[in-house]
């Protein structure tokens, strides 16, 4: 698959390294805020990466220089049907199951990128505000910076955060005070905050420091086998979300297939050889 | 509702802020321990505030400068039904259907605060022992002082904790060897411990100063709106308790209500707005 | 039961303090990495340890300064039959029924931990690797030292970890970012960041440390009523896999029997007396 | 406890047989509508026959010839607060708020009845409409008669029935393209039709003889150890929701304590003995 | 939204009458068996009625007086990229991989069915083969004929059937033994057994008649407020996957927005009139 | 694997048919009750037979004219340990563990039948009570004959039933009121009702009859590609105990292994084949 099938108006889909993906956020002038022509481009690109066999980590970070994103596009937002004030006076129950579809519809574009079969590394710099905590939530590694400010802004204009950060966060992390502390006050949180109650897992310098580290995780990640780090991604998310009863059985199911690739064989050999020669993996 | 509903031998009740209720254990010459009239008003108490139009967000603290509370009074239990010795033997499975009975009434006192649409916050100084963690762990925020004191006090006597702690902890905080720790040990464990591993979010000087921020986070809390604030509340614990899938499912149904409200255009509106006048909510 | 009972090639199960048995990995010349006969036997242990009414805590680790295991014997699995190069191509089916079962096997060997009625505390020293956090994962408090090297090693040999580490490690830890990041990469990692990220309770200088404060420990908890103690461990594991809300209702119908042991009355004795002298208990 | 604490206005409770209570609706002369008064004592008589010790066996029916119970009384619903058309405009959100408790508070009254620890048979008879199945779907054991006309009602008044018909119904019988036609369309069913797609267990000539067979059956199970019958009911609805091994689980610890009562030993003698002499138990 | 949206190679989509749509699989010349068009085609079709406010009922049959469908084109399927005879041997791993995707995206097409917001009539006329019954039993009412063949047929071409029938049929049906035997041994059965065994609700004397009371009962649905239907069907689907308990939360969620449609007073109105007109309700 | 494996005292297991094995309980003077080395060793035969790649269905039935069991052999078990009367009181929480882990060990000899990977076939003749019913739900299909006289006896000996029938009952059959009347009342009841109710899927005339047809079924069974029936048996059960989403992606995950077996193309093959010559498929 070419990379000309990844051109969006609001996102850069580039292929920087080998394996290796960068999907970059691209409205800067706005805080690379959200339309819903974003969300709904989010989620086919990552659809699309999901299955591409050229790729095998994705990197994901906002341009510029002041906001992985600032959240929703309220102003837009606004004077949208959902949130906007509508003139006529539509019965409850008929806008609530609008409402219900919208949400259902945007939910699951941001669970696009939790769907991914690829892992995903989110670079979080400058404001990482609302949604895009729910995008945060969604990728598989957080990395952030010095500068970053965070907050889970929802309850700021009158709403409970529904794409996911409520549902996801108290799982990212090992503080259920602190989750509760942020989500209810909407207040800014820094950089050491999110890595000491375990929202990220490293803090970078700056923005170009983060993505580099980013960019080396990926290019670990899409050096190994694509059979077990595919398999590791989906076992862990599974097992987040069952006992681990459950979790070891779907394992086991897994398994059944996927050692019986080649890979095993070709990373066992290089482990077991003196000169340690990379393997090589087919595509998946 | 005035606040002369809320009056208790064991608790104080006061609205020291607008639409913020402070819930006080009033017992401070027993270490604020509990008898079973006191788990009963405490439940009561907060089945009254969860529905109580003028409350927003709630502050439990322990009276005196001893203790949060030191937990069960002992020795009153120990010349009670349950833990007492009955001098006539029961049939074992009649005695099991008492306590059964018993315990459910007990633990579903205790989880009327995490019930308690309201947001709760604790503040946790001195003695916060055994049912102390039972309260602690079903309120949303935990702050406690540099000189608190905690234990998971019951294997001490002879007890599987049975009022909440056991199926809470694990879920509150991040590192499950330290929970096992402190409930097999039952030993004594300071703020710092409890920052470190996630069962508070805030430490601070002295009893005083722990309290001034309560009121401070709920002074922030009861400011928003409280469509948003409750919700949110009610999708966080939701999701504790279900796979990430449900989890956006059930925020869909409960937003496709909740988004309808008026507050969405005042807090949106505000937020707007040049001068940020501090929107105002109905009662809810 | 004898101790004469526990006799293993590879294992050495010893009772060196009252109540506390000693399991140790027991193959220091291959830095106790495991072959088959050596899961099956840990299995066996941990089943009979579970019902010996003379144990009331466990204290497991690995002979010799080098390891508490580097996992897998890498080179005796690629001669066996699931991970080897078999001449003869079955049919994929089959061959995937054959090692579901494997797995299954595999797997409930080590979940014989954590079945294990008994608390496990687990010594981590030097290499602990692959199986080795397979392992770890599945006790209930975990140790270790300032020179200990962990790696969830299993992409590099192009499998998924499939004996638990993918389904219990999200659970223990509070950083899920930091959970895919050391699976997906199969890099090293410290103690300091076990500690950090909540997969360690206490980091000591060197084995004989660690080994001295997990027999401490395990002393503390032997202590104890043991109904309390594998009351404790059955409802926190339980809880972890469960809502708080089946959590509690577990725990009711668990201690409407436990409550009636003479176990308390024999502790709040204790407890309420002035000399406080240590309550006995009996076997179970 | 004595009969006198169970006086009702619309309700009738009696203890005709030995241990054997009888519930009856006493609205007749309104085919027993049901206005909320009614469900909010409901709720009351169950939650009292619960721990009642002097009952084991419940028999619920409707006074009069013509109705189980039409269900809600939906003129007097269409005058009160939820239903009923206010005058003034309430904000959406807060509007759900209030029903949505509303919904709770109701639909705890009708699941006090599952959550009766002794087991209730219900006499269905003439009209069983709308709340009358919900009502129907919470008891143990369900009989009819030649003449009782069923209807899930509520999707003619533009409502999802949502006290428990819609959730209970799909688990109580055995072909779900029938559910889903009775409950779609709202359309009249007979007892033939309840029998034969699994909705009651017997069907009867009329309510005397109905009404007969309910308290034979009800002596019967008044007659066997109450300690075995409610373990029985409490595991049975258990295990419907949830899976077969945590259903095993659950009836494994729960027997833990009730295998230990003195009714194995009078059961298990009497049976043993040729004289087949009826064993009596104690209170439960 | 136009019929003209509504054009298919495969299905004929009418709308005879109001309100109510028809869904006819049209290959009558291969017995309405599917290749891969068909299936992505149908997913389309109900993703659009889903949502499509003209529509508040379907009913969906077979062209042709042979079959409803005769399930997979095996011969199609055999030259195909999953089940064919690939020449070059893929990695198991990644053909593993390709095949679940495939299942998936197969799996989700039919779903559509069951997804789809308004109810679904199936009318199972001559062959019901196969994928035949993986999409009846998405269907929410079955009616068929005294001709009807049915047959869970996949295991006689070497397959567990994988399109939801084996997750599905336990679920409507309530006679387990039956449904293991007919899944096991892929034989045939008439109308008769699937009738007694609950697997339709209705069994007429040919597609003719079958379908004229399709379209009676999907006429008395769709002139019911859609809210109330819709939300019943959704509740009742709800409720099949969770604890009763769940089931009610969800219900109370979900009318908390739904009660306050017009429809409820418009449908009570009606229905305390007179003359009984018939409420007319909005789209949805 | 030889028959000479399967050589036990109360049970004889024989291979009367290719690929169809028979386990026949037999202690027919004493009707076939069970005593414990009995389900000791009925666990271990369906563990080997799980796994026996020679048997691909199993047939159960009990040895005589009189009785499949007749359940526990209550006059065995009142001497035992744990329902006998034991002269020396122990400490109720000990009874309890000893009495739990009796029960789990009781429980998972009876699991073995439905964790057998081949389909089991149960011929319930004569008395099938208590214990009889635990096991004739833990198989797949169960047939009987006109004179079979059932009973869910437990009630009777002041029991909760505890292997099994009160988790798995609700889930064979399609009629709840029923399921509960035969529990709670411990009545017998025929095979005219079993089959009504949804216990059994066929009745004959006599055991030698029910046999005819089990071993026919059997054969037929046998007859299929193993690979596919034993993915069906296995994702049936699993969806009983799941939702239908959780089903079907278990579904896929299993199939993307197993559709790449051989047994497609020869099924296929033979299916498609003008002379239907049966096709061959290799052990599993």
């Amino acid at each position: 698959m070419a990379p000309s099938n990844y051109s969006y108006k609001y996102f850069n889909v580039t292929f920087p390294q080998e394996h290796v993906a960068h999907v970059e956020i691209n409205r800067p002038e706005k805080l690379n805020a959200f339309v819903e022509e974003m969300w709904l481009n989010l989620g086919q690109i990552f659809n699309k990466l999901s299955h591409d066999p050229d790729v095998r980590c994705v990197v994901l970070s906002g341009a510029g220089d002041r906001a992985f994103t600032a959240g929703l596009d309220v102003q837009a937002a606004s004077q949208g049907s959902i949130l906007g004030a509508s003139g006529t006076k539509l019965d409850v129950a008929r806008t609530a199951t609008g409402i219900r579809r919208h949400i259902f519809e945007f939910q699951s574009c941001i669970t696009a990128i939790e769907k991914c079969e690829k892992p995903v590394i989110s670079i979080l710099h400058g404001y990482t505000y609302g949604l895009g905590l729910d995008i945060a939530s969604s990728t598989d590694i957080r990395l952030s910076t010095t500068m970053t400010l965070f907050s889970v802004k929802e309850v700021d204009i009158g709403l409970a955060a529904d794409i996911g950060t409520l549902s996801r966060l108290p799982k990212c992390v090992g503080n259920q005070s602190w989750v509760k502390d942020i989500c209810l006050t909407a207040r800014q949180f820094s950089s050491e905050e999110a890595l000491r109650f375990g929202l990220v897992s490293g803090v970078f310098g700056d923005k170009a420091e983060a993505l580099r580290e980013g960019f080396r995780i990926a290019g670990v990640v899409a050096g190994k086998s694509p059979v077990a780090v595919q398999g590791t991604k989906s076992i862990v998310n599974y097992s987040r979300d069952h006992s681990v009863e459950e979790g070891l059985n779907y394992t086991a199911i897994w398994n059944a297939a996927m050692v019986q690739t080649e890979d095993v064989k070709a990373a066992m050999l290089a482990g077991l050889q003196k000169d340690k020669k990379k393997p090589t993996f087919s595509k998946l």
